[in-house]
């Protein structure tokens, strides 16, 4: 995630990293989970003596992660895990602190890009951390796939050969291992030997986890922080609620009031999309595949529809589905004029922007960054956020601070759990869910900021209803 | 549930069952689901050589389970789970019909409830029935307790005595075994041979059959309707958030805009609770005890507060908790002046309602059935309605036919899942859930009668998501 | 209005009058500006020896308007203003109080009705009221036609003749006064001269007013009630709001959420109407014929729609307008079986009863009081409301006692300024708005029970902007 | 209104007149009711020979108002109504066009301010316009100015001084007019003679006229544009809605969700306000000093507190009034530490810049433009928005175009109307508010694009109501 507004209008005279340390002090209001984190952890840093690597955004507000991380004893590394994402000024900060050294800027290449990781994974004395923080696997996978090629490399002297794959990133990552063989053949062994464990951020990564998992592949324990409530809730429904109308407005400064506009798909981004819209004034019309979903639309007061049945009468779409083909080249060819077209799901294939870029008769004119008209031959033009991307990263500024404070301090207890259970064996070489009552905890450090006051079961109550006065309060498979 | 002015204002020149047929057709339209149901399965009688046994509210949207059931050719007998919830003329109406063989009606003994249960247990050739619809799992006990006890007289002659326990209800079922076994011995055993399986309704039949699961007691296969999203959500959320407004006003007419509502509990029923008074122009504060319902709370505009900071200025308190000892006597000592004191939680304890009827200082004022007015020696009164059980209920008519559609399309889908399944050995000694295609497809059914149109997975997105076109669309964790 | 459930369930071992009382006194905590208006007025009597005049609605919330101007003071004869709007119930507890004399019952005959308005109208002495309470018009209109016809009986010795009329409602008036003026032929002159003014309660009755103003033919000042703010506003947006749903709820049971709901006019009623379907869960639709209205609906997502094109889909039509032929039997022939059609907005005119009734082909089958079904020779049947008269009054309980209090206390205000200025001349014979400091005292006399803290202009904030302290704070034109 | 991320993030291939020309092309489709005028008048061309002269912020959207006008038949020369108002980028493009003079670039001084609007009342022949189209009033206020002084320099050859007032801009007016009396000591009184008349856009502006008129020194007919519903109530309501949590996420990016905010005010601008803050999740408080206002708060569930009461625990402060001192350095003394404060009421007096600016103890840390955070010497930090001035134009881009359409065809009616009486005598010098039949007709243009439908007045309830088939619909005194 780029801040190019943030950047762009930061105050001449200070430097990159005191305004880097600016942001990240106003942040540190918006993220009470991290600050009562160091609040209650810091005094005996049960991080001390672990080696933390983080390959994960390099923004501002992972800078209050960092350095929360490091308040609570931790020996840290830290890249990016976006050639893009990296805000320099946050960077700078954090390496003005000496918080943490880091491996990121903005706009790196893909061999820089896996250089910094190789480079956060190696502490000066050659061997790697104990514990990492992942989004996405990126250092996940490097380690596994170098434990693999050493592996492979004992039995019968090979290397791993770069003109075995077509993906420009395995390849960079074949050469990375290659010498990295060459120099020292156990260094991925002893590094996973060393590692406690990794606590994954993102649905992606833990996908992949889970697939080692399934073919008995993964080599250290991994925490799903991404499936708690406190995570995947919070940035779904209420981070896109807050993104989504803030995106679509910085982009285009539509009225949103009295337009229609339709969302592709009612699980949590759709569910958080429809209520901003809805706020905003619209008439909301849903699409959905799953007949729940699409009776919660109904039970919301929201009609579930055909893209084609209404594609000629709306005038914003947006996309929350995680699936791919739902707007096409076809389905914008019958658009009204100046109809916006956003995606908030997932990859930029929810939108057809190959069917628009490829096809010669369909002109692209570009308004502003991340804002594109693309022209059919009848003269009527489509906005296009974001070329399709995240439009709540891409014309916004993504998730608000609060909303990754849930998430961070998921991770933050994720790491504690993992390292105080380093030596106890509860933690196998298996894909894990935090425990009920540390997604729980997230919670309550948010609650002090915003002043409430929870209740208290009596001993009575807590008999009567079976469970324990600090909880954990609902069985694993409540919905909430 | 008991509908009295559904019947207090029946047209006086019907009889009982043309007026109990007039409200069953009428609900018809508002339960699309089990009409669907009809439709689909109707023709092909799947149900043909079932007999069916319900032991649940005999209401009139249940005898249009109930002529469901038999539409897709069950052989029926049923009795209701409560002794005041049946209504006459949906009873009269099925009986009328003959649809099904009925024991209940409203304003039963408990003598005369057990005697009922048993009834409906029994078919004229004195077996019992191959599929049980239970609802609170009474049907259920009776048959487990009924087969402990004739294996304790085969191992020594002895008959469950009344005197062994304090419980009312207990000692009227163990005099019906007594008297079963000393009439043929083996009638509950042979009743669980012939059985195939119960699907249960409610969180405490649920309770009990996962309780005698865990001890390996549970003699027959059941399948757990309630935690069906279509059931739990639906009767939570949005049967909830219109019923309790509903109960409210229809009591005390009271503007509800304006005034400050507290709501105890912020789980499912809590939400819909908070979203109707929301709605209806309240100022509404939350208790919680969970700190991730209370994050959701603040998420959506709603302050988390202790009952005790607030007892003074709030006008109406409504429990959702399932808990025990919500509000107390002493609270409502402190409360304002008709301050509006209800409960749609779960049973009456959630209310002090002992406290507040063995408080001799504290006088009580009925104003009309199911509204009292408790006076205070300050001379201040509260207004508790429903005597502290289900306001929903008691006040107003429950949860409409439409959450009761999806409910009980449930119902139908499970015992056609238990009747497909008899013999093929899918479900053991068990409590399962139903597969989530049929909780999907028990949507479906309620979505053509909205309008709805669902969009069709391409197979490219099918493989693309690894998700079938038909479904089942989300993994049993989602949490909607 | 008739308030059947309640009497209906009135405790039975209460007298009708201890019954009313109960009934008074639970309201007086909903009237906060009448019992405001005893407390801040009672000690000083400002109405003492003004002879008061009712002629509104013989309800519980009257009772309360009725004690509080006897509690100021006023010498008070009351009578209903509608043959069914009396509640026995609360006039006998006015009457066993010994606070006004009171004429009404419910089901009074025309003959019984216009008797009651002149009883009311006639101290012992023979003499007439000081000022007057209307609503509609009728006392008002008695006094008129006797005056005028009056002095035509002085100028040529004429009576009123009924059969000049084909009006039943003006036969039995014109019979009255012929009456009258054989036994006391200056009767009403003296009354008229003795009359300080009237505060008209509603549309009707200040539409009568202003014709008479316009012809030079009104014979005292009259304040209209009916449109300050604090009246017209609350009545209109949130009275309704509150008992729409209400209505539909009590009458059908119908589950809101997921259906269709068209609502005809989007004024203030329509407004309040849309508000509460939407928080119910529906997809409302709105007509309109004027564009200003259409565009305030559009900007809170509602779509503006002909009738004709959403006829065969929507589940609940709503009539708001104040005209008529809004939904004709041509209309219902084409909605979907069991869609419910009801008025809120003024007569029975707005749904096409006539039409529905003369036609042989569709049968009526009553579901319960104030519910029909109209089937028609397709065999799809339409639910209409409350016969087409407005619904909240016809299956709920009309406005709640929260928004009436504003009301009243408007009338309250009004009585005071007449008999305040009596002397002065400030009103002639014209039809005058409540002043704007008065309309602002009704609210504030709200404010106090719901905890509102105001803030005070400081001096220079108030030259600032041109407005004293003590208000009022808005032009005549300002919209609210 | 400056519009600098959009000037910011130009294309850096276009000119400055194309980037222009692209916006107002956008910019076009949001402006349907402008467009709906050249559809309709564009071919009759009624303005032709009607020379008009704009005072008013020479934005985009003016440009499309501008154009509009011009594709009437006007002759057109424009300046802007603020310093910093201008969008050099709209400018170039209308210039470029040829569509109309235009004197207005971003951030005059003062003085090039005056002189560009006396170039833009001065045509080539040295006449003055036919219609003016004012906003705030200046290019009225320079005329009124320039008679009176002409008129004293007859009587007695006095010329305006500037050292008779401290007022910075009347000094330069003042210069100006001197000099112009110098070369043509008629040249006001020649324009006035030749004035048909002026649209006013602002409630400042509309206070001048009337105080003018109500001293009977206005010169010519002025049509009140302000007070249109059309106008008003969507600038003041929906616009601000949509702008004004627009412009607290572009400053701040912080979660409104779960936060505490308090709003100022509960007119119109609160009223919008408010339904932002509460569609984001917050916990609305209000202000209020009018009693009806703050009834019409509690009715849609929020409270109405004293700044005092609240102030340690609120998070975000927003100002509605259009009063002075509402927020002073004392209260900020006393906020949460980053608590922000913004305006969207009227002046930057709402807040205490001053107190804020001249206390030495208070540090100013500027964060980005627009957004400055207020050290107080406990440590505590406030962050004020757009320097106190109104936040939704500082930190965001003001009202949507669809908005400013609204208000732009009011006065595209207003000039027609202006012009088409310009010889019947229908307008004398006073201010008139537009008739209702325009305002209808405004809301009318703009409802095509939205896909309305507009049911029509049969003849029979055309007479039954009293209103014409086309309308007005509504009487004057209507609220909305």
């Amino acid at each position: 995630m780029t801040d190019g507004t943030a950047q762009g209008s930061k105050v001449k005279d200070m430097s990159l990293a005191e305004f880097g340390r600016l942001e990240i002090n106003l942040a540190e209001v918006e993220m009470p989970g991290l600050m009562a984190s160091r609040e209650e952890f810091g005094p005996s840093k049960p991080l001390a003596g672990a080696r933390v690597m983080g390959s994960l955004h390099m923004t501002v507000q992972t800078a209050v992660l960092i350095e929360t991380l490091q308040a609570l004893g931790a020996d840290l590394r830290w890249c990016s895990c976006n050639i893009f994402s990296t805000q320099d000024h946050a960077a700078a900060a954090v390496v003005a602190a000496g918080t943490s050294k880091v491996f990121a800027w903005k706009g790196e290449t893909l061999e820089e890009y896996w250089w910094c990781t190789e480079q956060a994974l190696t502490w000066p004395d050659g061997e790697g951390p104990d514990i990492i923080v992942d989004d996405g696997g990126d250092a996940t996978l490097l380690i596994h796939k170098g434990y693999e090629f050493e592996q492979a490399f004992e039995k019968d002297g090979s290397l791993p050969c770069p003109s075995t794959t077509t993906n420009e990133e395995l390849k960079i990552v074949y050469r990375i291992i290659a010498e990295s063989i060459q120099k020292d053949p156990k260094r991925f062994q002893k590094m996973v030997a060393r590692l406690v464990g990794v606590s994954e951020e993102t649905t992606t990564g833990v996908h992949r986890l889970k697939e080692m998992a399934k073919q008995g592949k993964l080599l250290f324990p991994a925490i799903n922080v991404n499936d708690c409530v406190t995570k995947s809730k919070f940035d779904n429904i209420y981070g896109c609620r807050h993104s989504l109308t803030d995106g679509i407005m910085r982009a285009t400064d539509v009225m949103i009031a009295g337009k229609k506009a339709l969302v592709a798909g009612y699980g949590d981004v759709g569910k958080g999309s429809v209520q901003a819209l809805k706020a905003a004034g619209a008439i909301v019309y849903v699409t959905e595949i799953d007949p729940i979903c699409a009776l919660q639309a109904y039970m919301e007061g929201v009609e579930v529809v055909l893209l084609e049945d209404v594609v000629d009468k709306v005038d914003i779409f947006i996309t929350t589905t995680g699936n791919r083909d739902i707007i096409m080249a076809e389905h914008m060819a019958k658009m009204k004029n100046n109809a916006i077209v956003g995606n908030i799901g997932h990859f930029d294939n929810e939108i057809d922007m190959a069917g628009l870029l490829s096809n010669p008769e369909i002109k692209r004119q570009n308004i502003k960054p991340q804002v594109d008209r693309f022209i059919f031959p009848d003269g009527h033009g489509v906005i296009v956020l974001a070329e399709g991307r995240l439009l709540n990263l891409g014309c916004a500024t993504g998730h608000p601070s609060f909303v990754m404070s849930c998430s961070f301090t998921n991770q933050v207890l994720a790491q504690l759990e993992l390292w105080n259970n380093r030596a106890n064996g509860k933690y196998g070489k298996d894909v894990y869910l935090l425990p009920k009552h540390l997604d729980e905890k997230v919670a309550l450090l948010h609650l002090g900021v915003l002043g409430a006051k929870l209740t208290k079961l009596t001993p009575v109550q807590s008999e009567y209803l079976g469970i324990a006065t600090e909880g954990p309060f609902k069985p694993d498979t409540y919905r909430y």
